[in-house]
């Protein structure tokens, strides 16, 4: 299939990020994208991974090690906390995956005041062009929610200083993952 | 802008044209994408090009002629017909720019049932992981009904046979063009 979220998300994170940048991926999760930042920003670069779940930390650091990847700071807190672990002045690009870790406990999920609040701390320092993707899945309880914050947060960002895409499948029975992808036209 | 509506039309249809593929310009108008069509399928490939509007035929057959292309045809009639003037078994992809010429007669615009007609024919023939790539321009009286008709066709199309993207700017005062993208998942 050439029209895949997966492969988009990604699409778009190697057309923003050059090497030496600094990377979010503010929820771990099974540590796939992580990996992906990482070997994206090269040993130059720099990648900050968020995750609540000790699991997801633990999963993130092996997958790494495996992959011989240097450059890479996991914190076990809450994505919300960008601005008192990330010191650098300039991001290129972060992606969040929303909803909750799969295999695992699913009352766990992200939540839509946290999520937003991550958003606009990253939006502050994204260089011109860099892009912060966001994955929704929301399939689950409390995903609906955070799904309406998200599009009514995003929909609402100037047109001026952002261009805000929408990437979902339409016709799908189930309840289908999308992408928001907003990008940012200059840095102020 | 890495985010932007034409750009990610022509990188769909060159993930999606290979050489030699039969490609078809539903829309000419000023003949940009009939050219990129052109050169995208290559001198073993074979390009259709309709649009009801003399102009648009002269434009386009001009900007071929000027870059040497020999392996388009140009069809000044309804894309409705597409069966009438392609006896092609398989085609690679195919694009529509839906709305009015720019710079031209205003009154004279794309019709939900032709468009839903020609989309309808071209799926028929389309190869396993052909596109359709729709451009939706509706800020123009009769726009708004073309919309809602094909996104309502397009919606309803089967997930099993078919994935439909659709890509938009949501943070947009105006009524910015998106794109539907229709991929054949496997012929049948």
């Amino acid at each position: 299939m050439l029209l895949n979220i997966l492969s988009y998300a990604h699409t778009l994170l190697k057309e923003c990020l050059e090497e030496g940048d600094v990377a979010i991926d503010a929820t771990c999760g099974n540590g796939h994208d992580t990996l992906f930042l990482s070997k994206t920003v090269g040993t130059s670069g720099k990648v900050y991974g968020f995750d609540i779940q000790e699991q997801a930390i633990q999963k993130t650091s092996q997958k790494l090690t495996e992959n011989g990847c240097h450059n890479v700071t996991l914190i076990q807190d809450s994505h919300e906390k960008i601005h008192t672990f990330i010191k650098e002045d300039v991001f290129g690009g972060a992606i969040f995956n929303l909803g909750y870790l799969p295999n695992s406990d699913k009352s766990i999920i992200t939540k839509p005041r946290s999520t937003v609040s991550a958003i606009e701390a990253i939006l502050e320092k994204l260089k011109t062009n860099g892009l912060v993707i966001l994955v929704i899945y929301y399939g689950h309880p409390g995903g609906e929610e955070e799904k309406e914050a998200v599009l009514s947060y995003t929909s609402q960002l100037n047109q001026k200083e952002y261009q805000v895409l929408q990437y979902s499948f339409i016709n799908q029975q189930n309840q289908a993952p999308f992408i928001i992808a907003i990008e940012k036209k200059k840095r102020s």
